[in-house]
């Protein structure tokens, strides 16, 4: 799962970028602007959901559920801050795709029991890439909440394509990253060896 | 329409205030809170949606359509930023109220062809409350808004008593209020001094 930022591509635009780590096997895009209104960030919300869905990629936005449900997109990722995985369930189509960051067994559990489909979990390393983000909390708080829960868990935090074995020994099912696939020379190359590294 | 703010209300809880602003006549309250997260806001938005339907007034939240979904409020409101009227109107249920924020004629022809049900408009006179609000149109500029649309236009900013009078001889149908009723020495007082001047 790539996680957009308005920054992280440099000169070039978002879209081309997605459009070229799609081709290049990334399965999941989430959109992540956490400065942009929502009518601002809808036409690109929109490009990007038929850029997903003409690879078979699931695109999910991060936090806005407003823009989440606008666009068509398959589902929202949301924080502990927003709103809780049972109150958007209540309020979105059968289907609709909810993840949850948890970084603790008991956030996780809490998650699941609400009807999330999946937890984001980290960060596993330190990284620069979310300033709101805890201090990271390593591959053993990993597998604690992976075994805390049977919903698929996604590593995220200081992910690179030598870290991805031992997250996947400890359970994880997927990886997400924002800078070292967008802000890498080559995002397409840096996709593959993540792909490389394990899945 | 009373729009609260998480500071206005001072020492006293919010709850208490709009309780007693409810039992004094005011028509609709509107949550409204740039800072906290919506997980955060849904127990108070349920309780003050509670409230609301209790006395028979309308309940909306600002921007935050998933907090508006999840806590059963009446509508919700839109700026300029956040999710056009069009996009609101798809995703949400037969019924559901959409207030949009518009300045001049144009945005609010705009807001009324993409199925708004008000249009909030202002500033007409110069505040302190909405840091992010625009200069004050005056009320000529209110005048042209109301021209413009057939949908009930509600005036906000810098509104007293003293000035409904020449608010409503221009057209709108009501007036919005944050500071000038939720940081008055007695809120109530407020409310009814303002529903005296032409409600």
């Amino acid at each position: 799962m790539v996680l957009t930022d308005p920054h992280a591509a440099g000169a070039r635009s978002l879209e081309e970028v997605v459009e070229e780590i799609l081709a290049a096997g990334a399965t999941a895009i989430q959109l992540r602007d956490k400065e942009a209104g929502s009518g601002e960030l809808l036409p690109l919300a929109r490009r990007l959901r038929d850029l997903c869905h003409a690879r078979g990629a699931l695109f999910l936005v991060n936090d806005r559920l407003d823009l989440a449900l606008a666009c068509g997109a398959d589902g929202v990722h949301v924080g502990q801050d927003d709103l809780p995985a049972a109150g958007v369930r209540a309020v979105t189509p059968p289907g609709f795709v909810i993840g949850v960051s948890a970084e603790t067994p008991e956030l996780a559990r809490k998650a699941q029991a609400e009807g999330a489909d999946y937890v984001g979990c980290g960060p596993v390393w330190p990284t620069d890439s979310k300033a709101d983000a805890g201090g990271a909390i390593g591959v053993r708080g990993l597998a604690a909440v992976v075994r805390a829960v049977r919903i698929p868990v996604v590593a995220i935090g200081g992910i690179t394509p030598e870290r991805v074995p031992e997250l996947l020994a400890e359970g994880a099912a997927g990886v997400a990253v924002i800078r070292a696939v967008l802000a890498a020379p080559d995002p397409s190359a840096a996709v593959r060896a993540l792909l490389r590294a394990g899945f």
